[in-house]
C-alpha cells in the first residue's frame, strides 16, 4: 500500500478539514468519491451545507505531513477503501443514519497505531466503559472483565480514560490479550497525561484508533463524538460504573441507538458511582451482567456462534430453541414486524432482538422493510457465500 | 365478636386438621360452608382428596383450646367472615388458583397478634425479604428500606428471619411505623430464638400473622407455604439480598406468579449474597430498585394514587399519559389481550402491567376473560361505589 496514493491523501485532507461528525461532507464523499470531493472542498465549490462544515479549514491541507507523521509513529491511516476497514461494525452507523440519528455518521478515515488489522480486532469485540471517578469496586470489576474477556479471545474496546477505561485496558493487557483504545484526540497526543505509559503499551498488543488527525487535542464534544465509535466497533457495551451524569451514559445511549447490546454491572445502591448503571437497569435499557460469562452470552455473534458458514438457511439459525432460532422464527416472511412484536413472539428480550436483527441482515437471514423486519428468502447463490 | 361462635370454632378446627395449602379442603369449605365442612371432616364423610388431607388429624379437635390460647396472648383468629380479612390482597391467590398454581390456595384462617386490623395494614404494604446469611451491606439496605417505607406510611411485610427480614422489621419499628411478620410457625413460638425480643415488639406496632395454629413449629415446607402469604399481602416484594439458592427466590417466584410487582436491589457483583438478585434482574423478572422512592414508584396503588374515588370511569384512570392510563387504553373493550401484548401496546413494563391488571379488576375497570384481559363497561351504579 502506497501511503501517498491519491485516495488516501484525499481522505487525510478531508479528515482534518471538517469537525466530525460531518454528515453533509460524508454525503458529498459518498456521491463524488473522496478525490473529487477533496477537490471540490478545496475549491469551495460545494453546497452550503458542506461549505459551513469545511470553509474554516479548507486551506489547511496537511495531508502529506499527517501521513508522514503517522508513519513515523509506526501507524497508518485506515480508509474505507482498505480491506481492514471495519465494514460490518459500521453498518450500524449506516442504519442509524437512515433513521436520521446524529450518531449515524461513518468516519471518513481512522488514524491507527499498532500492528493488528482493525477489521480483525473488531470481529469479536466488547466495549467496557465507565466513570473516570471510579471506585475501587468499579476498577476491580473493570480489570476482571478486561482480563476475562481478553482471555476468552474477546477484544476489549474502551476510551483510555482514567478509572474504568484504564482498568479495562490494563486487565486485557495483563491477560496477554488484545485491546483497542478509541481516542478523542490524535493518536500521538498523550491524553490523559497519567496514561502515557498505557497509551504506549496498547499498540503493542492492540490498537490506538482515532477519527482525529495527529496533534488534535481533546475537547468535550470530541468525547461524545468518539463514543459512537466505541459503541459501533463492539458487539456490545458494558457500563461498569457510571454516575448520574457520567459520560458513560452517552456511550450507553449510543449503544442502544445503534442496536448493540447494552449491559450494565450492578453495584451497591449506596454508591453514587453505580447510580447510572442502576438507572439503565431500572429502565430496561441495559441487561444486568455480573460476570464475563454473562457478557459473552449476551453478545454471542450470529456469524460465529449461531450460523454455520455456508449453510445460512432457516434451519441453520443456531441451536433449536436458542435465542437466535426463536427470533428468526418470530419473523414473518411476507410482512414486517417491529422488534417489540418480535420480542413478545419469541420471548427473547428486546435488547437481544435489537442486536440480533442487524446480524441477521448481514447474514442474509432478514431484511429491513418499511414496517419493521421480515424474514429473507436466500437465493441459492447467496446461501453458499 | 364472640370468639367461640360456631363459624370461628369450625375454622379453628379446620386450620389445624390439614397441612396448608390444602386445596381440596378449601374447595369443600367453599362449597359446604365452614361449619358443615368441619362436621363432614370430623365424621370422615368426605371425598378421598379431602380425606387424604385430613384423615391423620381429624380427631384432633383443639379449636376451643387454640382460641383460648390465642386470646391469652392478646391475639385472635381472623377468618374470611371477618371485616378485617385481607379480601383484596387475596384475590391474587384466587387468580393463581384458577391458573392451577399451587400457591393459589387462600388460607382457611389466620392467627394474629397485635391490635391493628389486618385488612387495614395490607392496604398499602410492601414486602422486604432476603437471605438469612445477609452481609452488612444487605442489612444496611434492608434497614434503610424498612425505615423509609414505614416513614412513608407503607407497611413493611417480612418473615421475621435472621438477616434481611429482621433488619427490615427493625427499620420499620425504629421509624415508629407499622410492620407485619408472617410466620411459618404458631404466633406463640419464638422462632428464630435470637428474635424473641423482636417478635415480642412487632405486635405493639403491627401484627404477627400465621396460617398455623398456636404451638406449631417451623418446618422447611412451611417456609415455602408461608412465602405465598408474604407475596400476596403486599403490593410488591423487594428482594434485598439473595444467594443463588436462597429461600427469598421462592418468595420472588411466587410474587411473580401472583402478578405482584417483583423488585430486586442490586449489589456488588463480587458478593455471593447478591447473586440471586442479579439473576432476577438479568432475566427481567424483577425491576431494579435502589431507593425507597423507587419502591414506592414501582408499587403505587391504583386505588390511592391513580383512580379518583367515586369517578371510576375510563377518563379517571390516573393522569393522562401515566402508566395506568396507558395500560387501560391498551385494553380492548371487546376481546381479551395478553399482558405481553398490553405491555407492548402501552409501553409499560410487563411487571407493571401484571400488577395493574388485578387492580383494574378490583376497581371494575377491567375483567379477565379466556384470552387475557379486556376493558370493563361499568354500570352507573358501580361507578358510584
Amino acid at each position: 500500500v502506497n501511503p501517498l496514493d491519491p485516495v488516501r491523501l484525499a481522505r487525510a485532507y478531508l479528515s482534518r478539514v471538517a469537525e466530525p461528525p460531518a454528515a453533509a461532507l460524508s454525503a458529498l464523499v459518498a456521491a463524488a468519491g473522496p478525490v473529487k470531493a477533496a477537490e471540490l472542498v478545496r475549491s469551495g465549490e460545494v453546497p452550503s451545507s458542506v461549505a459551513s462544515q469545511t470553509a474554516a479549514r479548507r486551506d489547511e491541507d496537511r495531508a502529506e505531513d499527517d501521513l508522514r507523521r503517522i508513519a513515523e509513529l509506526g501507524g497508518r491511516l485506515v480508509i474505507p477503501e482498505d480491506d481492514e476497514w471495519p465494514r460490518w461494525p459500521f453498518t450500524a452507523l449506516a442504519s442509524a443514519s437512515r433513521q436520521g440519528l446524529r450518531c449515524g455518521v461513518e468516519p471518513l478515515a481512522l488514524w491507527v497505531r499498532g500492528a493488528a488489522k482493525l477489521s480483525h480486532l473488531t470481529e469479536r469485540a466488547v466495549a467496557v466503559v465507565g466513570s473516570r471517578a471510579a471506585t475501587g469496586y468499579g476498577q476491580h470489576v473493570a480489570a476482571e472483565f478486561g482480563h476475562g474477556l481478553a482471555s476468552a479471545g474477546v477484544v476489549v474496546v474502551s476510551g483510555a480514560a482514567y478509572g474504568i477505561d484504564g482498568s479495562a485496558h490494563r486487565g486485557a493487557l495483563a491477560a496477554g490479550g488484545r485491546t483497542v483504545a478509541v481516542l478523542a484526540c490524535g493518536v500521538d497526543v498523550a491524553y490523559p497525561g497519567g496514561h502515557e505509559a498505557l497509551l504506549a503499551r496498547i499498540p503493542e498488543q492492540g490498537l490506538l484508533v482515532s477519527e482525529y488527525p495527529p496533534s488534535i487535542t481533546p475537547a468535550r464534544h470530541r468525547f461524545l463524538t468518539r463514543n459512537r465509535l466505541i459503541a459501533a466497533l463492539a458487539a456490545g457495551t458494558v457500563v461498569v460504573e457510571a454516575g448520574h451524569r457520567s459520560g458513560a451514559k452517552n456511550t450507553a445511549a449510543t449503544t442502544a441507538a445503534l442496536g448493540r447490546v447494552l449491559m450494565a454491572v450492578p453495584g451497591p445502591v449506596t454508591s453514587a458511582s453505580s447510580v447510572g448503571c442502576h438507572e439503565l437497569l431500572r429502565s430496561g435499557e441495559a441487561i444486568a451482567v455480573s460476570s464475563v460469562a454473562e457478557v459473552v452470552e449476551s453478545t454471542g455473534r450470529i456469524g460465529e456462534d449461531l450460523v454455520e458458514p455456508g449453510r445460512r438457511s432457516r434451519s441453520a439459525v443456531g441451536p433449536p430453541g436458542g435465542e437466535a432460532m426463536r427470533v428468526h422464527e418470530a419473523l414473518a416472511p411476507q410482512s414486517g414486524r417491529s422488534p417489540e412484536v418480535i420480542s413478545v413472539e419469541s420471548g427473547v428480550p428486546l435488547s437481544r432482538v435489537r442486536a440480533l436483527l442487524p446480524e441477521f441482515e448481514l447474514a442474509g437471514l432478514a431484511e429491513r422493510v418499511e414496517s419493521g423486519w421480515k424474514r429473507s428468502h436466500l437465493s441459492d447463490g447467496r446461501g453458499d457465500a
